[in-house]
Formats: structure tokens, sequence, C-alpha cells
């Protein structure tokens, strides 16, 4: 009994035995008004305290597994493993059942699906075959049916948690101490940034990692000013639309090819976005932004730890939680992570603590779990290239092209050589007509992807997110392999 | 019975009944063995159909409040209110136990307190009288005790909870659609917004009304530029600093007084902050950004519903959950609801959908409890400033003024004529020597303020923020009375 109570989902089912109880209460009402033997009435005795000893069992039951989970567990989450008795979402009517298994409902509108792309319909019941799919958003849904799963993760936020603008007891009053903690735990489990860094430098963090990519162009040109913005194509657009959008020409310009003795910002996206290549700088004398947000093992083997001065991650890209808004950076310099948290204060007086709560209860979820996210992920980001190189394969003159991954290799995490699976597809028109690839492969394929020239390519480039739920990406490789093939 | 239950508290306590059921099982454990005559057998019997009874009694309590808990109330709350059965922050030990009644503590470090301003102690348990009372920022922590007491109001977030960049299902994918609906009918309920302002506006929402204000500055500058800036002194100092910030002269320049010929944008705040003055623009052609954060019924009376083009409102301000970060926009013209939204769209991707979530659920219990924070928050305000007033009136030569309030008007929420009670006391010294209030205030005061400087206005000012919690505003006073009556 005790381990089984040790389980959470199944302590947390006693708790309501509607159906049990009702029928033995019934049973109970008729017992005292028996009249019979002496014989009959020990066997009444004896079925009283059969029936007691149930009861009694039932109540032991409720009060062991409301004990469990009021006593263990981590503090803020609803689930069996918190401090709550029940996940809030586990009584939500089943999506499988209301949005026909093509569809997700959430709490906010609990009886309105939320359809899977190309499913149509108040049910999802309805397949819209003609339709076109987005691969456009690297929107990481791929993490969607993981937590949907593990409703044991719900967190709850107490009405008067840290309502006030600074977080009083940390020595940083910005962020939540148990989250840089977690935060710098999750780095040393993975292993993709030296010990010593994650011990050493300083953590900013931001709502979202859009926001450090403002904060080290502000920060850096704040310390020193003018500065050329530079990244090598193709690279993510941001790095590209942020200065120009800020409009301070006098403090920043970009320039795809920095001239002698320009004060650099270079940006190096490792793995890059779009195309998964393992950059390095091209400046060697400039200040380099490592954007960080796929160096994790479910796209990249872990090769190396990272020990450069200036990293941003972001949680979007390895627990799907893109909405909640968490980026994070590991800066050396004392100087540029003052003026960073200079902007994130000055830009938005510092980033929610309902997110940054959140974030720690989803990254000690991952540390209790062994990373269990990533691995999921890992697992099915190899199914989908392995589908898509597949589908090249096949073709007998393959009318757009994957780009050529990097070569395995021995990943820290796995302890194993691993192939590379990263977040995007970069797809190559072939054919010479095909100049607008973003146009052909839409109105040709039915999917929207990027155009290159987001990523300051040329138009023959797409970029197609690799990071849809499951279903959508088998509706995506149906599309390509028909685009591919025509004649069949 | 079910009006008992109907109550959340009751219905829960009932759930781990540990020691009523132990004392019964003993007493089960020994009722096999007794031997004695018939009628003591029945009396036996009688007992355990009693004890029996007893115990179904509590399994059917337990099942019905765990029934209740599970069908009724708001989707999302952990609490009595909602669909789990157990508010996290209950199971917390309590602060008044921990910290000595003179402190909080929070999920994240449950065993530490985060003493109140002036007390000190691994418990809170002493008093620093020589200590200097912090009253610069306007830290809204006089409602932290209010939701401290209402655990009830706690929320969950599923793991899965809307975790891509937007809300698929939403008119606006930026913003929850429960979110919106509930803003507006929250004005609809004060009556401080005129009903088809409500209806006919657009809602922009931004990570704080600090992003707002840039995504005002920034959204009127791309429509249109150059711009020029200002505000009547005093004013809230990041008006003046955001664009100074932001350093792109050419868009926007900060002037005190605008030329003619300028192409003005015009922060108006009213209630003012500083000084809770209900300000009017002072120049007639200028574009105006309306700051509304006081303009809620505990600060001031609701004299008249606004319609204004632009109108900005926080959440901090009225449920005090300022690290929550959540602001909003009411905007009549679409062209520029639509550069505020790239604004926050390109500064942030938009704003944490937990904080969101958590900021529904908030404007939803006060929708449900009939503006409940804001009737408690009025009450102590009023408080407040009788007690301010009180220390003016009876110091022979008051060496610090108050600011002259607003008269008294009909309070078209309260339905009767109201004293206004401003956020801030906004201090003038008398003294000709008291050249630097803000530092005779410290040094002979022991009381921290802002220095009027920050605010455009002279030095001979400070502003006081009001809005800390109860005990630390009553050592405030205390400090200010001594202030002004050194002799004593």
């Amino acid at each position: 009994m005790a381990p089984a109570l040790a389980d959470g989902d199944k302590g947390q089912m006693s708790i309501g035995p509607d159906v049990e109880v009702g029928d033995k209460g019934q049973m109970l009402s008729t017992a005292p008004s028996a009249q019979g033997r002496p014989t009959s009435r020990w066997r009444m005795v004896a079925l009283v305290i059969v029936l007691l000893l149930s009861l009694l069992l039932n109540v032991v039951v409720i009060v062991i597994a409301s004990g469990q989970t009021h006593s263990s567990g981590e503090p803020g989450m609803c689930g069996p493993e918190g401090k709550g008795t029940a996940a809030t979402n586990t009584t939500l009517p089943s999506p499988d059942s209301i949005c026909s298994g093509n569809g997700i409902i959430h709490a906010d509108a609990p009886t309105k699906c939320e359809c899977y792309q190309c499913y149509v319909g108040p049910q999802c019941e309805a397949m819209a075959r003609g339709c076109t799919l987005d691969a456009g958003s690297g929107n990481p849904l791929i993490f969607e049916k993981y937590w949907q799963e593990r409703s044991e993760a719900a967190l709850c936020i107490a009405p008067s948690f840290h309502i006030g603008y600074r977080f009083a007891n940390a020595d940083n009053v910005m962020v939540l101490p148990a989250l840089d903690e977690a935060l710098r735990h999750l780095h040393l489990m993975v292993g993709n940034v030296a010990p010593d860094v994650v011990k050493g430098h300083h953590l900013v963090i931001g709502t979202g990692s859009t926001q450090l990519i403002s904060a080290a162009l502000m920060g850096l040109s704040h310390l020193r000013a003018p500065r050329t913005i530079t990244a090598s194509k193709p690279y993510y657009g941001p790095y590209h639309s942020l200065p120009m959008y800020f409009n301070n020409s006098h403090s920043m310009v970009w320039k795809d090819t920095p001239a002698a003795g320009d004060d650099v910002v270079e940006f190096v996206t490792a793995p890059n976005n779009p195309d998964g290549s393992m950059r390095a700088p091209r400046n060697t004398s400039a200040d380099v932004v490592y954007d960080r947000a796929y160096y994790w093992p479910h796209y990249t083997p872990i090769h190396r730890p990272l020990a450069d001065d200036l990293m941003l991650f972001t949680l979007s890209k390895i627990t799907g939680h893109a909405g909640l808004r968490l980026g994070w950076a590991f800066v050396k310099d004392k100087a540029l992570a003052e003026k960073m948290w200079e902007f994130v204060g000055t830009s938005t007086l510092g980033v929610s603590h309902d997110a940054q709560w959140h974030a720690t209860g989803l990254v000690q979820y991952m540390l209790r779990r062994d990373a269990s996210p990533m691995r999921f992920a890992a697992s099915e980001m190899q199914r989908r290239w392995q589908r898509l190189k597949a589908i090249e394969a096949a073709a007998k003159r393959p009318r757009v092209t994957l780009q050529p991954l990097m070569p395995s290799q021995k990943c820290l995490f796995w302890g194993s050589v691993r192939d590379p699976s990263p977040a995007y597809a970069w797809l190559k028109c072939q054919e010479p007509d095909d100049e607008d690839c973003w146009e052909v492969l839409k109105t040709q394929g039915s999917i929207k992807g990027r155009n290159g020239g987001q990523y300051g390519a040329s138009e023959k480039y797409v970029r197609l997110s690799l990071l849809m739920r499951p279903r959508e990406f088998d509706i995506l490789s149906e599309k390509l392999e028909a685009f591919m093939n025509p004649e069949s």
C-alpha cells in the first residue's frame, strides 16, 4: 500500500471514491433493521466490523494521501508533487474527448477547442485537407503534449506572492533566488556551460531572450558608442531589426560587413538560426553576443562546455514555454551585466514575478526528472529529421534540398555519438525558375515557411520550423513529400 | 451541513482530520475483543454503528467537499473557489508565528522571513528603533496583508497553459480574451471610464504600464516625427528619462516648455504623481497621454467617467501586484494601437501569459467581490491621510507641510461625497535653511523619501509614498510626528 501511495496519481484518485462509498452506505442503512438468531447477529456484527475496517481504510488512505502531498514535493505545485491535493487541469474535460484528439483546451476557456493546424470545427472534428500548413513561426508547440500529460507539474501562485516590485530578501532584488539557483543547476546537469562559468558569471534575466538582445545592444552601446552591429548571413532577423527599430543611429548602426576600425558587436548564434550550423565569430576584435538558444542536447550534440563572455538562453526552446517570456544571460563583465539590468529595469521594471516563479517550477521539474522534457524532444526531433532525410533521399529530383547538417559528435549529455537535429529546416529551391522559394512552397506545396530574405539570405531559401506539434509535423512531412514527388 | 460546506475553508479543513480519525481507530481496534452479556453485545453493536455512521459522515463530508471544489468556482484557482482542493499557501507555516507578526514568508523560501521595515532578526523578532523608514518607492505593499488573508484566490497554472507565443483562438492573439473582458468589466463596475469608451477603444496591454509609456512614445513618434515630449512639473520621472534612455533624439526630444510649432506629446497624470492634483493638458494641440494609474476610488473621488483618446492604467495600483507586471491602455486610434502593439511585440514579443492569467484571476476576483481590494485600500488610505493631517495640524510650527488636497467631491463609485486620499504625500520644507529637504528628512527624521528633483521640482520638496504596509505606515507617521515636534 505504501509504495502505491508514493505515486501521486494513485493517491489522488482515492480522494473522491464516490461510487464505492455510495454503495457501502446503502448496505449499511439496511443492516441495523435486520432481526435474526444470535449467529446471524454475530454475522451482522462481523459484517459491520468489516465494513468499518473498510471505511477506516478509506479514511486512512485519504489522510495518508493528503499528508503525503502536503508534506513533500515542491512548494507552489498544485499537483500531487506539491503542497496542494489536486491538479486543476485534471478536472478540465479531456481535450481528446472534446476536441476529437485534434485540439487542446485551456483553463481560460474550458469548452473551446484550440484546433491543431488543418483541423476545423467546434470539436476539431474535420480535417481541412487543402489547408496550408504554417511552419513559419518557431512556436515550440512540440512540447505541448508532453506538458498536457504532466498535470502534476501545475503551479500554484499565492495571491500574496511577492506582490512588490522587488525580491527584498535576495542578493539581486530583480531575480527570484530559487530561479537563479535552478537555472545554474540546469546548466551543470546538462553540461553545456563550463562549471566555473555557471558559478562565476553574472546571471541577468529578461522578458524572453528578445529583451536581452536589446539589453545587450543597449548595454554595449551605453558602455561605448558608436557601435557597429553585425552578424553573418543567414542570421536571426531581430539582430538586424531591433537596432533599426530603436532607431538611435548615433549610438549603433548595422553593417553586413563592418569596416576596419569599426567598434563591432557581433551576434553569433550557434547552433545557428536558421541553418543549424555551429558558428564562430567573423570579427576577431568584436564584442560577441553568443545566442545559445539551441545549444541543448535535443538540437545538437553538446561537444564542449561553453565559457564565453556573453551568452543568451531562453526557456522557450527547452521547455516550450514561449508565452511565459523568460530568457537569461550569463555575463562575465560586471559593468555590462549592470547595464543590461538597467535596461531590463528601465524598459519593464524587471521580469514578471509570476513568470519567474513558473519558470522556477518548470526548471526544478526538469532537474528532478533528469531533463525529461529534453529527452522527449530529442527523441521527437530525431524522428523528424529521419523523416525529412528520407523524403529528400526518396525524391528522384528534389525540388528543394535540406541544409547539410553538422557531423555527428560525441555528446557530453548523452555520453554517446549523436546526430544534430536542429530546430529548423533551411530549404533551398533547386530549380532555376523557383526564384521566390517561399511563394513556390506556399502555392505549390501548401507549406508556409519564412522567406530567406528575413535572414539576410537569398529568396532561394526558406526556413521551416520543425517545432510544431507532432500531428502538425506529420501533415507538414506529407505535404513536403507530395511537393517533392508531384508525379505520384 | 450544505451551507457550511459552501464555505470553502470549512470543507477543506475536514479533508485531513488526522487526530479525530486516529482516536476512533484505536477505539475500534479494542471493540471486537470485548466479551459480555447479550445487552452489552447490543451496546457494542450500537457503538459500532454509531462509529460507522460517524466515519461514513466523515467520508461523505470529504467526498462532498472534494466534489464542491472540483465542480464550482473559477478555473485555475487552487483554493476552495477553484477547481483544486487545497490552497498551497495555507500549508505554509503561518508568518505570524514564524516571523513574530512582523514579516511575511513566500512559497519560494518557506522558512525565510521577509521582515517588515525596521524589524530585524531571523524571526523579525526585534525592532531596530533607530532605523530609517524607506518611503521612496511606490511599492504597493499596502495590499499585501489583504491578499495574505485570501489564500482562496491562489491561482493554478497548468503546465500546458498556452505555452506558445500567441493565443490562437483570440481575435487579438497578444491578449488573453478573458483578461480583455475582465479589465473592461472592471471599468464598467467602477465607473471611471465611459461605457462607450470601455466598449469601443482598443485595449493594448504591456509588461507594466512602464512598457506602455515607451509604447506610446514610440508609437506616436513612429506615426509622426520628430516629437517634442513634455509634462508639467512636478511630473513622474520616467516620462522624462525614458525618451532620454532610448536616446533617439532625432525622433523625440524633451522640452520643459515646448516652442510654438513643436509637434507635442504631453503626459498628463491625473491624479498626479507626485502631488495628487487633477491635471489638465497645458498644450491644447498636443497628443495627450493620460496616465490614469491613480484614477480609482481608493485614491480620489471618481467625479466623472473618462473618455480620453489614450489612457494608461496599471494593475499594481489597484491590487498591489506590481511584480506581476501588467498595464493596459485604452486607445481610440486604431493606427496608434497597432503601433503600440508593435512596440510590445518587438521589445518583448508580448506580455507573459502567466502574468496575463494571474491578472485575469485577480480582476475576476475583484469583480466577484464588488471591488473588495479597493474598498480595503480606500479605508486604509483615508486612515493614513487623517493621521497625516492630524500630525500637521498638531505641530506648532510645521517644519514640512502636506500638499493641499483637491476638494471633496461626489464619487460615482461610492455614491457619496468623498475626500481624496492620494498615493503620495508631497512634502515641502518650510524652513529657509532646509534647502535639501530630502537630506533633512533623512538625517533628522529618519525618513527616506524621494527628492523633488526627480519630479522636475525644487529640492524643497520630497515625495513620500503612502503605499507601504500598515505597520510600516505607523512607523512612518511616528517618525514624522517626532520630526515635526522636535521639542517633545
